[in-house]
């Protein structure tokens, strides 16, 4: 049971099960279906949003921060934790009960069903890690048996530079990859096909906000502060085409052909209710200095539901919604959203607003928490039997995928990310 | 013996011995270091810039591409190769020898010694490829003596992405990277400190020029109209810290520390006259159908020598010039460029004008064609002496690298790619 909602007088964000109560207020990039469909930043309050450019023409300039108003959220993010913790506070005020503002702010309300969210910024570098240790664990076991884990993962935030061109923003559509695959013998030239292993990663994405300059790392300390706020992401994934070009740099088109983002950034103000401690078992060894705070041990991790669910063409013909195939959580993280800031930064690299982390599949423990197909069949050894008997190893022509997260807590109000959703298309030839 | 320039009234782009005769006309972002320093699109002749937004106010407005007259060197490139042949055509009327705009042109040139270069565009995303079979198997040699090259090496164009914020221009200055470095014993804790292995990356770096929409993959026979040009990257390397983090990802904090690049891109029609076959020997396999074309095996690889030159603090107290290392050449690639584009979109990722590519290590078959001190010092085992009995594995503090390409033939002018500098800082602590 989550605790009740200070409450707003936009009705639809006092719903007890609304992303978007009054305590959450994330940023997104809108626009208009219909009239001025210039594209502006909003607040999502309940199934609305709060036009921001509309608010300063309401309530004057002043009262809105010159980038929001201007539609730039990278200039916003860029201003750091303290300029945005201000204008939470106000927007907050504004939406209270009773607020002076509200009958004037109504006109700066519009219906979520009445917009088409973008990319909330514009991406520059995006970073993807491997921060569960149960996906690493999982996916080194197809691998190496004997020795899933690698010697450096319990050491090193282990990350690689993705593809920020083809993010894009929940509902977008994914043109089943190409690519050359593996042929069968060893030796035998490989094939250049349709991927057959297409698969998802359930992830979650953090913004950096308050960039460094190249050549000055982010101390442990002053991590947090460089955070702007997360998304849902789904990595998707061409496993096939992975295990044929990974070695020995890494993976580069099993990835890059999208990745989505759910619309909403919630920032880490938001989250503050669900820190918990970084996850760390007794026999791990402790951090290096460098990416180790007691803060960080205390209350990196954050506890954040994170769900996956499947709807099949068959179930959108027959008017099924989508079924959930995992749910697991972001607190499994074995590396933090600071510690990955720190480390990214060690070596001087310049982090800037609007740059995208990635966690890494967020996999639980247990076999109905894995963020991925791989792990879900075995490594598409075991297909998955669905409810209305269809079954799945991986992605098929025409599917939809729902990534979903959410924060609650008994001490706090509930608050959600909103969805990340992708459908699959046919191959191109 | 090179062919002799058509000859520019700007008397400098006849000297023999420039990088920049009429020939060439590379563009670069520049901003002068008196007065007026606003960024502006140039192309550099002989000695000289020619300021574009300046020309465009001599001539007019028509005379000049709008993005190119408004410093938009992104929105040029998007263009693609049409666009851009038509203005070399115009810049070569212009410059020839006798030409209407002659005088009035002269107020639109700026000594290169008066402007500050800048990065070129707005780089988009940063990817980096490993196109030397040379270098592949010398790398392999020093982890894999008994298979060094890869079962994937032949099939695949093997790329990773890199980090597009800590791309630099020439005259960037390196502060030694610090990270995690793996322990002498197995099992021991990482220690964390500067990077003691210290490598750079002789490469060449190819512009995108128009790009491609997701979901639509470049086919072989157009990928040349993708590209805007080439400029000279040195891909800054930590040899330590790649080798305890790079499984199972790739590298990541080994490279994105800093890569420099030189500040003229040198457009694909300036180089046609140096266009030979593709490397390919008898007995490597051809290249799958989707990466080949008649066109591209006899006209896709580029006759380019590369160079790098180091100069330590020392040299530079007794005034002596930085000392060549190695010297190799763009055609030992094995994979074209055009392979490069059209492999990157063959799953649908979307390249974008201002990305760019790097070739990977230039190496040569020859141990004095290596393209890092990695390669040359047979990992870091057999010191370089230099000729003033200085010697070198990897690079120390102050030390100044200096990366060069020009391209040279009996049927053509000789032209240069300028220089890409860069100069080690001591770690900061």
């Amino acid at each position: 049971m989550s605790k009740k909602s200070q409450g707003s007088w936009v009705e639809s964000a006092n719903h007890p099960e609304t992303d978007f109560p009054i305590e959450n207020l994330p940023y997104g990039m809108f626009s208009r279906k219909t009239g001025d469909t210039s594209a502006r930043i909003g607040i999502a309050i309940g199934n609305q949003v709060l036009d921001c450019t509309l608010a300063a023409e309401i309530l004057g300039a002043d009262a809105v921060p010159g980038f929001l108003r201007q539609g730039d959220l990278n200039g916003f993010m860029a201003q750091g934790a303290s300029v945005r913790k201000a204008f939470r506070a106000k927007v907050t005020r504004w939406l209270s009960p009773g607020a002076a503002e509200a009958s004037a702010l109504r006109a700066a309300l519009v219906p979520q069903s009445d917009v088409q969210m973008q990319l909330p910024c514009a991406i520059g570098d995006y970073t993807d890690f491997y921060a569960s240790i149960h996906h690493a664990t999982a996916v080194g076991k197809l691998f190496r048996p004997d020795a899933p884990l690698l010697p450096n993962y319990k050491w090193v935030p282990i990350g690689y530079h993705g593809r920020g061109s083809s993010i894009g923003v929940s509902g977008q559509q994914i043109v089943r990859p190409t690519g050359q695959i593996k042929a069968a013998a060893d030796g035998a030239p490989p094939e250049f096909g349709a991927c057959r292993r297409l698969d998802i990663e359930l992830e979650v994405g953090a913004f950096i906000g308050a960039g460094n300059a190249l050549g000055d790392p982010i101390p442990i300390a002053h991590a947090e502060d460089h955070l702007f706020g997360l998304c849902v992401l789904n990595d998707w994934s061409a496993r096939d085409i992975q295990a044929w070009e990974y070695q020995p740099l890494g993976p580069f088109l099993a990835k890059n052909f999208a990745s989505t983002i759910s619309p909403w950034i919630v920032t880490m103000e938001a989250l503050e209710p669900f820190r918990v401690p970084a996850e760390r078992s007794a026999d791990d060894p402790q951090p290096l200095p460098y990416i180790s705070s007691p803060q960080d041990r205390s209350r990196g991790g954050i506890d954040m539901v994170l769900e996956f669910s499947l709807q099949t063409e068959k179930m959108r013909h027959d008017g099924q919604p989508p079924q959930r195939l995992a749910k697991s959580n972001l607190r499994y993280a074995y590396w933090t959203f600071a510690q990955m800031v720190t480390h990214h930064s060690s070596n001087g690299c310049n982090l800037q607003a609007g740059d995208l982390f990635g966690s890494g599949t967020m996999s639980g423990p247990a076999p109905s928490e894995a963020g991925s197909l791989l792990e879900l069949t075995s490594g598409g050894k075991v297909p998955i039997t669905l409810a209305n008997g269809e079954s799945r190893t991986f992605l098929q022509d025409g599917d939809v995928v729902v990534l979903k997260a959410y924060c609650e807590s008994s001490d706090a109000v509930r608050i959600g990310l909103g969805e990340c959703v992708g459908q699959i298309l046919a191959a191109r030839h």
